[in-house]
């Protein structure tokens, strides 16, 4: 598969890019600021989608995920995604699976769909009601607009937003025999961000024709090496949802022939998204690539590379530009991996720190030049078998913890 | 048994208490700032000792670690402890394995012991090597006070000394068939804070006559519930080692009749000094008791206390004194034990936060007011059996990040 082939834009378009897509960002007033903040959002497909979904492995899951999951696996078609930010609708026992329900009635009301077919995500603060009057009274006119074809991708990525800086989103596009397909995602991101999902949200939209088992298997694919491999904080989050809506309207079938296009796409899609939530981790200033090789095992190589990525005195380190390997080997320690501590390469980019578990004190000064840029890799090769492992992690801040004191 | 029978002095004596140990400290410049900070020390037994360890299961072990190991294993009797401060012996490789050894038969020959049958510990940097030419020369004398008579708790517990702030030292007394038996012990904590060892080491002695087979099993329990119970920031060092070293001058033998007795003294000495060392955890402001019961096996409350003791959102939330429950109840979710999320219950204190996951909002005042406390407690109830944990945690604060960005 050439990778060319696809025509990626990183900073452009959305989850209404694909064609028959249509989208909506309004204010209910959620975090009860009146500041006219955009927290509630719309998607919608005249045809109705297949679809799948990723969620998070948290035990504490919130309303809004138990609603998605028994969508899905009720296997009817879905017609759009109904998302809420500043409330994340957990801990909220029956009265939040109510509101998820309502939530989702009040989606299929505003865009005249007869079924309740309307996914629901919320993210925010945990453990208080939604305020359902208002949300439901800002719904109604976002799904009116959207039937009215409101292609609004800036507002709707804004919507969804908590601590996040930046919207994100991003479009991949490919031709085959002649016709488009399309491939368009949104993002949000910033706290409890660990591997296994976050406080994050994805949709993914695209206008290929797909049974929703065919893009169970795409999602699950790409999420492995992209959302599922980010940490900031290590917290998982009850809420993190990746969606992936197919509407069939490229007239483009998911087949042999389109297959690794069309997944190929949605790795570019995640993967984009996926660095813009570690990049715009909360008050973090560097983002660090920690690549694994020579593993006994991919498990091992995973944790190996987590330990490092989740340690507090790795990440306060980074953030002093200090290339302390020393706290890396404490690290790679305690992994619960195999370990020969006398087999081990350590590298910052290209410059070895450590051979065979030998310093390299005399690349010293590289290795300080290198940490201290924003981003940069650490490259480990244990030398006990061929299983490797990528995680993208963010340094530690004053900020961050002076941003967290209290919500 | 009747704690009571045990005199506890919570801030006096140290290793040096029990009959016929003596100690001293004195500064190599390890840190090469010539500012004279204590940084050796050796405790010293007429009397060969029977001992035992327990250290640090990171899978990169320190030299000084693998030598204590080995003279244990050999199953010779201890004269003693040589330790230094300021540099770890980690990741040093054979010169590291070397230096070790030869700082342990500088020990002996100073104290006049033909054999070479002094445990080494080294905490602080990683990855230099020992300035052995200072230290081998701060040793002699060291040992030559010990010899003559020198019972130097003060110096000896500051020469090990790091990033603490504090003197670590305490001392449990007993009285059996009209004898005395002295328990006492010293420690170093403060980064690389985490259960099943931190950088922290711990040398405890007594004038009990035991068998070290004896001494093992003593130690293996106290520890447990102490040392490997406490966490500050989740990193386990390379380094960490607790000794115990008895060597019979009180003429009580280690037996059925004071069995109990030795071990509630053994457990006291331990849980003071890992209470000293999470309470001066690097610039933490705060100390949470985290009680869970009701858990369906001992592995899941300890999984849960972790999770929640080692989330840098619980724990940034702490230092700005807000009760969010929310965090912890996210924590708990991901900590891999059975869970129903519908069935918990949350105290601060005995001020009940969640009842059967329902939230008690009236009682918010309340919690504030706990959180806010510089020691406070977090009871968690998962009603899914009869199993518990208790682990002490530090919040975490600017402070931390700001000393641990470089060295």
């Amino acid at each position: 598969m050439d990778k060319a082939a696809i025509t990626f834009q990183d900073v452009e378009g959305g989850v209404a890019s694909p064609i028959g897509f249509y989208a909506a960002g309004g204010s209910a007033d959620v975090r009860k600021k009146s500041d006219k903040r955009l927290d509630t959002g719309v998607v919608y497909s005249l045809i109705p989608c297949a679809a799948a979904g990723v969620f998070t492995i948290n035990a504490v899951k919130a309303a809004p995920v138990l609603q998605c999951q028994s969508l899905l696996e009720s296997e009817g078609r879905i017609h759009g995604i109904v998302a809420n930010s500043g409330n994340a609708n957990a801990c909220t026992g029956a009265q939040g699976k109510e509101d998820a329900a309502a939530m989702s009635l009040a989606a299929s009301q505003a865009c005249g769909v007869t079924d309740s077919s309307f996914l629901v995500c919320s993210t925010g603060r945990i453990g208080e009601l939604l305020p359902m009057e208002s949300l439901l009274e800002t719904i109604k006119p976002l799904g009116e607009a959207a039937v009215a074809g409101a292609k609004d991708n800036e507002s709707f990525g804004k919507s969804i937003l908590t601590s996040d800086t930046k919207n994100k989103v991003c479009t991949a596009i490919f031709e085959i025999d002649g016709k488009t397909v399309t491939v368009g995602g949104c993002a949000k991101g910033a706290g409890m961000i660990e591997p296994n999902m976050a406080t994050m949200l994805a949709f993914i939209t695209t206008d290929i024709d797909a049974e929703s088992e065919q893009l169970k298997t795409v999602l699950q694919k790409a999420v492995k090496t992209t959302f599922n491999a980010i940490t900031v904080d290590g917290d998982m989050s009850t809420n993190d949802t990746v969606l992936l809506l197919a509407n069939g309207e490229s007239d483009v079938l998911l087949n042999a022939e389109s297959e690794a296009l069309f997944q190929e796409a949605v790795n570019q899609v995640c993967d984009s998204l996926a660095d813009k939530i570690v990049a715009d981790g909360e008050r973090i200033t560097k983002v660090v690539e920690i690549l694994i090789s020579g593993a006994a095992n991919e498990g091992d190589a995973e944790n190996i590379a987590r330990a490092i990525g989740n340690s507090l005195l790795v990440k306060t380190s980074w953030y002093g530009n200090d290339p302390n390997w020393g706290r890396l080997m404490d690290a790679l320690g305690y992994a619960k991996a195999k370990i020969d501590q006398d087999t081990i390469d350590i590298f910052y980019d290209d410059v070895p720190a450590l051979e065979m578990s030998t310093p390299v004190p005399e690349n010293k000064p590289k290795w300080k030049e290198i940490v201290s840029k924003p981003r940069f890799s650490i490259r480990i090769n244990m030398h006990q078998g061929d299983a490797t492992y990528r995680l993208r992690a963010s340094d530690l801040t004053e900020g961050y913890v002076d941003f967290n004191k209290s919500e």
